[in-house]
């Protein structure tokens, strides 16, 4: 059992509780200024200060721990100085446990267009309404903190996938004095003292020289998190997790490690088995309303006809609110009548079938029967080959 | 306080508790199998086996004691057999509270093509699918008896608006034939002793006689309830009070009288004061996802930008569970956002109103101050003028 140093005012702490001898996987607990989170832990995305389709009364009862929302959409729309009058974004939206909130580098770099970046920012268009915008590592720690996040993510340069690996190696570079500028602007704010925490963003494409560099820049800066990004954007599943071994082991011990981006059930567990803390994806929600649900054997469609006269839960086996109330019968018809509810019901099921993986994966590493766990689920567990890119 | 004769088994019983000097609004009682239902009620409608975008749990928790579901959406989809395999429409959706089905005549003359009305009923082709089908008086009661209804609606001729009056008169009588029709049928399946009982409606067009003559025949038929059939559906709005004035004197006190498809909360008010004790519409439910919303001076748009920054309940007044936990100014944002979290909050907020508007109107029929209150509300809300077609 390690425990992190700790911090000056107790608002953010970490503390590894257990390790698995067989993998990388931690089990630890991460206290902030909103509440204690268990880690491992699966982040529902909220990118508009909602959970897609649902109340956070029901992203709660999922087992949510803490949510991640989007600084890029919540600067367009509603504006940050909306949610400080609100009150910071706990309050505007509701949800009263834990926030982290990305920086608006991946969305800038993926939605936003005539993106222009320099030293100084990533100049772009809105994709809302084509107003010009201006976002810079400070303006990025300046947002979270008036959305009052409680984790905020540094500003990266996120290059998308395939590109040349120097376009990589430089943008990587770049990444790494634009945390350092964050640093700064979190330290000039007091943004600690008022509970709001900075992690790092490793980058570097699918080269590992390039991605260790990177971890050890994140490593080696004063931040209370790090995290792995640019993975899970296309790539072959194999170079994805390769990357990721090539980098975790250069991440300090006693830190969070977050992994963005990526939530399919395999990957959690192939995260942890590498030593990740943190994961968040709008897989969960976003295939949810495409009829799209998780049950122990893979993804299947709600939408076939085979559900048509399906009177039993979704997946027998699930607790969630979903399932313990309604048949797959009605939420087949949902879908094929398509009303809402359809979308809540499965957005339900499947943020509940993430937390309940994250459940096993906790004990497991508590019991030491992480790998055994891992491998029983495997065998069960039919993945979708092909990987979607999280937006 | 009258008291209807006692029925035969208990499961639908229609008492009068108070009853108005000044208007002839009434406060009753009306116990079935699924429940006891305060009247007047206003019922919120689940088209398709869902109030849209909402939860049972979420309505009943409005203060809704009875939802209306439509037999034409159900027929088509899921079809009857797959709502009698899941255990009847109660356990097929998860409302454990009463249920009332319309017939089908209002949606296949409105919705469905090909409509082919002759002695025997209506045939016409699905606008889901263009499949053909043939609505019967007999089918009518045979299928809202396979969805396990506790009140169930004959089928009617329903002609639209305008039309020459020749018309309506033969849709009159034509329907007075099917509700005997109806009435034989549901004796012959003992709908009765099976919870389900039947309305008769009353229709005739925009014309005093023919709607007397029409209320006469209902009145006269032995059915549980008598309803007020196409009001409501493009005439000015003195005509429709008109049309109700003459029409309910005819209908007999001891039973229960429905207006179909009324919902404003103004005729609410208006529908209780001319002694009618049930109302449904889509309306509060529909104009929540278009963002209007029911406040106590009138209807308002969330999306209006004074919201933007109106960080304050939508109605500092209301109870619902959208007005005691969010902003207007969030509203607003989920609206501007198109995020689905934002209909769900304005249909709460308008079913809670129209639930509040209904308390009100009980209440105030109790300690004898009704034409007091409708003085009260009327000087206050601000109706919209032009009245929208239930569908």
């Amino acid at each position: 059992m390690q425990v992190s140093p700790p911090q000056p005012n107790g608002l953010f702490e970490f503390s590894l509780l257990n390790t698995e001898e067989k993998s990388s996987a931690r089990r630890g607990r991460l206290t902030t200024a909103h509440g204690v989170i268990e880690t491992p832990v699966f982040m529902p995305v909220g990118t508009q200060a909602t959970v897609k389709t649902l109340h956070p009364t029901e992203v709660a009862a999922t087992g949510a721990q803490i949510i991640l929302s989007n600084t890029y959409h919540l600067m367009l729309r509603p504006g940050v100085e909306v949610i400080e009058a609100a009150g910071g974004l706990h309050q505007f939206m509701g949800w009263h446990g834990p926030i982290l909130t990305d920086s608006g580098g991946f969305q800038v770099f993926s939605l936003a267009s005539q993106v222009k970046v320099t030293e100084e920012g990533a100049s772009f268009r809105s994709h809302i309404d084509g107003s010009q915008h201006l976002l810079t590592p400070e303006r990025a720690v300046q947002l979270q903190l008036g959305y009052g996040s409680d984790i905020m993510m540094q500003l990266d340069h996120v290059i998308g996938y395939p590109a040349p690996q120097k376009k990589y190696y430089d943008a990587m570079l770049r990444s790494g004095r634009w945390l350092q500028r964050c640093i700064d602007e979190h330290a000039r704010l007091g943004a600690a003292e008022r509970g709001s925490f900075l992690f790092g963003i490793s980058q570097g494409g699918m080269d590992a020289e390039t991605r260790k560099e990177s971890a050890r820049i994140v490593a080696e800066a004063d931040v209370a998190g790090c995290a792995v990004g640019g993975l899970s954007v296309g790539e072959p599943k194999e170079m994805m997790l390769d990357m990721l071994e090539q980098t975790t082991p250069e991440l300090p011990t006693y830190k969070p490690r977050y992994l963005m981006g990526v939530g399919s059930p395999e990957d959690l567990w192939n995260g942890v088995a590498r030593g990740i803390d943190m994961f968040d994806c709008v897989l969960p929600t976003r295939i949810a309303r495409n009829a799209a649900v998780f049950t122990p054997e893979g993804r299947v469609s709600i939408r076939n006809s085979r559900f048509r006269n399906h009177h039993a839960p979704i997946d027998p086996t699930c607790d969630c609110a979903t399932c313990t109330t309604f048949t797959a019968a009605y939420v087949h018809h949902l879908f094929r009548a398509e009303e809402v509810l359809g979308l809540r019901l499965a957005s339900v099921h499947n943020l509940r079938f993430l937390a309940k993986t994250m459940e096993v994966i906790r004990k497991s590493i508590e019991d030491s029967s992480f790998t055994a766990e891992m491998g029983r689920f495997m065998a069960t567990y039919r993945p979708v080959v092909k990987q979607e890119a999280p937006v």
